[in-house]
């Protein structure tokens, strides 16, 4: 996100609309292109071990959602990892927490350079999460919504032994219809909120978080994940805004009905994931801070980072389970 | 407030330094004025009743100090109120409220207006409170923390039967040292907070603050009020701020190691203030949150007011007494 937001995705009465993700390749093993080949005609890139690499910000929810999922299923040795750095400069996200400000992989120094390498005439919003390939430095796909479930699907021939099945094929239906409600609503809705231009469409985007936000907090006080007893994708998804919330969302995108500390059952399923192997350790309070607070000038002018809030309570005991 | 704090009233480091009071007459059966005669020649102006106006903001805490003990001391049909617009133009504090647009008693548009009948020179920030002579038109006091004090000491001849002793002699020294600690830290500080251009001068005003609420919590975990079990001018100037922090504060000024909510002792404290009469109904959230949200565009540029926080805990039973 930068200035972009505030003109080229913006409606006309002032509401923020995400533009639609570009490169949409898919890493499967129905690919039909050889090892080491580029994709088929289909779109479709041949799975291997060791050629992709997941390029993430510590403090983006759309790709901390991969990050999460790569380590449930035991994929860390499979698809390298990449990090840019949580602030940008006029160029875009920048390999800047790298030795000398290049991937030491990809050999780029900033994102923008995977993607006009794929597409020269890109204009658009350089985006993470981005899965490229190390073989051709071009982008395989940011489609963060299909390149998780394609990491549950797609390569489950690289799972550990125990992964979790976080789309289980009996649940999709009613996922799908939960997980495009909680984007609409909580992970996009956050975002609408902040970027608003107007007071209408900001007033439009707060009700519609906060009684979603009560859906779910009725719906997780029967049980203890949102499909049941186990962990699924959309846990994932709902939790990368949730564990954001009060860093950044509460203040920055004044999403201010109530703290999620002060949202008992939220809090709670929130605190029950934090402390999940996966969750907690793949979260920087910091770099969310800083990505936020330092990026959106026509939001926080100053850039003065908050030094709240207190964050002691993500490790206290949640009482579920 | 408006911009002129970011440029001449901010430091070199990029820290919020308030400007000084213009006007410090004082009212006060000292004078040697006679009724209906100006100030003498140490600016003490006559005592009496019906002929100053109180010029508030229902936002502004510096003026709901005056607003409070005035109400507390039985002083309302001794000075009368005018109200301005929580909103300023660029003309400054307007009379908006009233029919056509002016002050019914002083017949001015502006607060300017006051001011410059006052002072034809004055160039700083126009300010409220105000205490205006009706018969010349003039501002006696822009100097707030005198006027209440005035208030509860000069104007005694005034007072409600059995009104409370607000500035009683035996405990000044120890409340104006009090009173000073929480101007610098908490009254003034969360400006300071909100106001800093730099992140160091931010950084040092919010650990101020919060060290500062640290104490006050300490204290008031023993005692009902400041003073002890008595209500006091420093319990004003102390509720003014905390009645504004979750919708205000918190957010607007980064004041966001907890929300007041989120602190106990001073929540209970001020839901017991809030419940005393003279208090709770002399607080205004939506001017509050329109003032503060809508008026410093280099700290909000987009003008939008947040919805939240939830207020329903106000009126919620506190415990304390």
């Amino acid at each position: 996100m930068a200035r972009a937001q505030f003109s080229a995705e913006n409606s006309g009465g002032g509401a923020f609309v995400r533009q639609p993700n570009r490169f949409t390749g898919r890493v499967t093993p129905h690919s039909t292109s050889p090892e080491g080949g580029g994709p088929d005609d289909q779109g479709r890139w041949p799975l291997e071990a060791g050629r992709y690499r997941l390029i993430w910000c510590r403090a983006c929810p759309w790709a901390h959602r991969a990050r999460i999922v790569r380590g449930l299923l035991g994929l860390d040795e499979v698809i390298s990892l990449g990090t840019v750095d949580p602030i940008r400069d006029e160029r875009g996200w920048r390999f800047s927490l790298d030795q000398d400000g290049f991937d030491p992989v990809l050999g780029i120094g900033y994102l923008s350079d995977a993607y006009l390498a794929t597409d020269p005439d890109y204009t658009g919003r350089v985006t993470v999460p981005a899965l490229v390939d190390t073989l051709t430095g071009r982008v395989v796909t940011n489609d963060y919504p299909q390149l998780t479930l394609d990491l549950s699907t797609e390569w489950r021939r690289f799972h550990k032994p125990g992964a979790p099945d976080l789309y289980p094929v009996e649940l999709r239906p009613e996922m799908d219809a939960l997980m495009a409600e909680i984007h609409r609503d909580v992970n996009n809705g956050v975002y609408r909120c902040g970027f608003a231009t107007s007071q209408e469409a900001y007033d439009e985007a707060y009700t519609a978080l906060f009684a979603r936000l009560d859906v779910l907090s009725g719906r997780l006080s029967g049980r203890r994940y949102l499909m049941g007893e186990r962990i699924t994708e959309a846990d994932v998804r709902l939790f990368t805004t949730l564990v954001r919330f009060d860093v950044a969302y509460h203040g920055h995108f004044k999403c201010n009905r109530q703290k999620l500390t002060e949202m008992p059952v939220l809090w709670a399923y929130a605190r029950d994931l934090f402390q999940t192997p996966g969750f907690g350790e793949t979260v920087d309070f910091d770099h969310i801070k800083r990505h936020y607070y330092a990026t959106h000038e026509m939001i926080n002018p100053t850039r003065i980072v908050p030094l709240g809030p207190d964050l002691s309570g993500w490790t206290t005991p949640h009482g579920r389970g």
